[in-house]
């Protein structure tokens, strides 16, 4: 945990931003794997862990702002869970530790939002994706569960916070990209033709979990770059392909890394590899020049997609002129997805508080109709305090590409014909993790090697 | 999967006990970590997993007794989530490999039910142990989320099926258990002073993983062996102290193991961890000897319990009558828990339809009173073809042992001054996998050492 000042503060500054009424925050609870209670590893909810810190199943907490007290639901263990689970610290201490010194047993919870909506109070409330929260809140608020959206001014008051890392936030993000370097170049050491991708996403896994770090989302490991969320993993590495591996750790804390190398499984990448490497990269690059802020991280996106389209004209899939391709979204058939999302205790940071908060405003809202446009999870003016994911990357998507071509789809920027060659070309990413200073960004982390030759000489060193 | 004619067969002799009415079947989705869509590893709802084999997040099937149809519900991938997630196996093409040619949207799955209901025909359910499914069930069928208990008919003609194991089961489970026992050796061969437990936890989890299996469940690997389910695994390893590991592999089929050993972090037991693991072992080989069908399993672990009574009277610790002692449930200072479980599909096999249906009969149901024997997940009458755990253990705890000395409970049996000297004991516990056969009974998988002699050679073999 944090100090016991900074939930305090937290919890301060929302109690100012959201002025009155109760609100309420559900912790996770253990989710069941097959029955009851065999269950996942734990996970605490990412607002509960922001304002309360504390790592426990079961809780919930409420600030009632009225009434100006602030409550944590939880019960102690009793004697025959300490008979099978051993003494640990009591939810009392817990909670000591962030500042709380009211714990009531959960099953009060109801009773104090029954009498609260009694006096016609307003139960704030957030978003649940836990199912079991849609249950509680549904039993808590007697509301139909599909009418459970959430409170505007509570979630915009916490996206609002959330969003501007604290110095200690982003040491602990730093902590968790060094562990995901690390991760990474394990990868690139272990890499060989024969192997299992698999194998790789397993040994990242070990890697990271002996240093108390567990991932931080399922990894992406594959050959097959192409796909762009590739859960299937149990394709053999061959001499000549490119290996994606998309993966970072999370720390202790909870705090995410999200880091993407592309790379060849032997020890060179062919010509053709490179220069569709290179156009990444020059993108990569482009987009991290831009990072600062006020400017509108679509704009950042819109910046890398031309520098995409310049890149491919270079090597003749692409003609035409490279704003005009991008004006008409030609570029979606290579990179059909965003540049980057915002990262903090989550890896998509907020995306169960709702992307229209966290990644545009109202003013400036998410275009939900364009292909690619709709895949940007982040569109608004970036703000000193961001951190946030850059990860342009090419695509070669054989059932995309069948489709365009079958409908001679914007063929005035595309150069079908040369494409064939590259129909099982896979897929290259490069994906970095930045802050955003006052004058502009700072890489978080130790510096994972990037180019083309320095993937190559380190592969060459430890062959 | 099982070939096509297992499901179809197994499917079969469900109609045959339930007769009439629909059969509605839930599968499991992806349960979320931190936000929707950010997901732990699917698993496959296990009675899902019997009758139809197919491992897809989003499924429901159902057998429509009245009509004569097997329906699965599900959808197909859009393009746009062909572009995501690549080409797969098409459901349509995976419910052909369980013997369904009748699939359909997932969203008709309302609209069936609700014309079932209005023709008057019964829904057949399982409990639901899923959040998401209670919301879908409380949605399907107009019920009360609390109400939702299941139909019995239905959960006792699948615990009487899924109770006897078909000969490619067992070697299912046979495989997990090749798996496991394999973990354990690692185990073995890794532990030294200076070493976490969790450093243990990984790295047979990252051997489990490389050979395609999960864990069936959240190992406990600790020094703290009395504390029988330990989640915290941060502690050092230290010299003289002893290491339990319970852990098992699951089969990409979903097959279960389950094994412990206990053994000494350096190379050798101290004297009096030898007596109290050969106490442990002595109960343990009691049971095993008198596995066969037609005893109450409850008979076999009081059994094991008065061979433990027997050993730890033969130290001191104990005195009286074992017969004595056992009736009167002194052991339970020691043996807090029961002497195993039904394993398959699940680690604890089916709990979640129900320890009434699973371990226990309507006329022998469970003592649900009596500390130790609620703990008991297996009483009934054993049947050729059940296949269960054998786990007897000593566990010295240190809360437990307060409590009842400051009652002086039962001092006619416990030498409470010779157990001052065991307080910081731990815990030992020994654990294999047997199939009831027609004359006795069957070990599951390759023998795993387990007298003291054998893992002191291991251990000195491999140091």
């Amino acid at each position: 945990m944090f100090s016991v000042d900074t939930y305090q503060r937290r919890r301060a500054t929302l109690r100012h931003q959201v002025k009155n009424g109760v609100l309420l925050f559900l912790g996770n609870i253990d989710n069941p794997i097959n029955f009851e209670h065999n269950t996942y590893p734990f996970r605490q909810d990412s607002t509960f862990l922001y304002y309360f810190g504390i790592q426990q199943a079961g809780l919930a907490a409420l600030i009632d702002l009225d009434e100006q007290r602030t409550i944590v639901f939880g019960d102690e263990l009793t004697m025959d869970q300490i008979v099978w689970m051993g003494r640990q610290e009591t939810l009392r201490e817990k909670c000591a530790g962030a500042g709380v010194g009211e714990v009531l047993p959960f099953g009060l919870l109801t009773t104090y939002l029954s009498e609260a909506v009694n006096k016609g109070r307003v139960i704030h409330y957030l978003p649940p994706y836990q199912a079991y929260n849609k249950i509680l809140l549904h039993e808590l608020l007697k509301q139909p569960i599909t009418s459970l959206t959430g409170s505007v001014s509570f979630i915009e008051a916490v996206v609002a916070q959330r969003s501007i890392k604290e110095e200690q936030e982003l040491e602990e993000i730093e902590k968790a990209v060094e562990v995901s370097v690390e991760m990474h170049l394990l990868a690139l050491r272990l890499a060989r033709p024969g192997m299992r991708e698999r194998e790789i996403t397993n040994a990242i896994q070990h890697f990271a979990a002996d240093r108390g770090c567990p991932l931080s989302y399922p990894p992406i490991v594959t050959v097959h770059g192409e796909i762009l969320h590739n859960a299937y993993q149990q394709n053999h590495l061959r001499e000549g392909q490119l290996l994606l591996n998309d993966s970072g750790a999370e720390t202790a804390l909870g705090y995410a890394a999200d880091l993407t190398r592309t790379f060849p499984v032997s020890k060179r990448f062919t010509s053709r590899q490179r220069e569709i490497y290179d156009i990444v990269h020059m993108a990569f690059q482009r987009a991290n020049s831009l990072l600062r802020p006020g400017i509108p991280f679509k704009e950042v996106h819109l910046h890398a997609c031309e520098s995409l389209v310049e890149g491919l004209i270079s090597i003749g899939l692409m003609k035409g002129d490279p704003k005009e391709a991008v004006s008409h979204h030609a570029h979606t058939l290579f990179f059909q997805c965003g540049l980057g999302h915002m990262m903090g205790l989550d890896v998509h940071d907020m995306e169960d508080l709702g992307e229209q908060y966290v990644g545009y405003t109202s003013d400036e809202p998410k275009d939900t109709a364009t292909f690619g446009l709709k895949s940007l999870r982040l569109g608004r003016n970036l703000q000193t305090g961001f951190v946030l994911t850059v990860e342009p990357g090419i695509y070669f998507i054989p059932e995309l590409i069948d489709m365009w071509q079958s409908e001679h789809k914007l063929q005035e920027f595309i150069n079908y014909d040369k494409l064939r060659d590259y129909r099982d070309f896979g897929g290259v990413r490069i994906e970095d993790n930045f802050v955003i200073t006052d004058d502009g960004s700072r890489r978080l982390g130790p510096e994972l090697i990037h180019t083309a030759d320095d993937i190559e000489h380190y592969k060459a060193q430890h062959a």
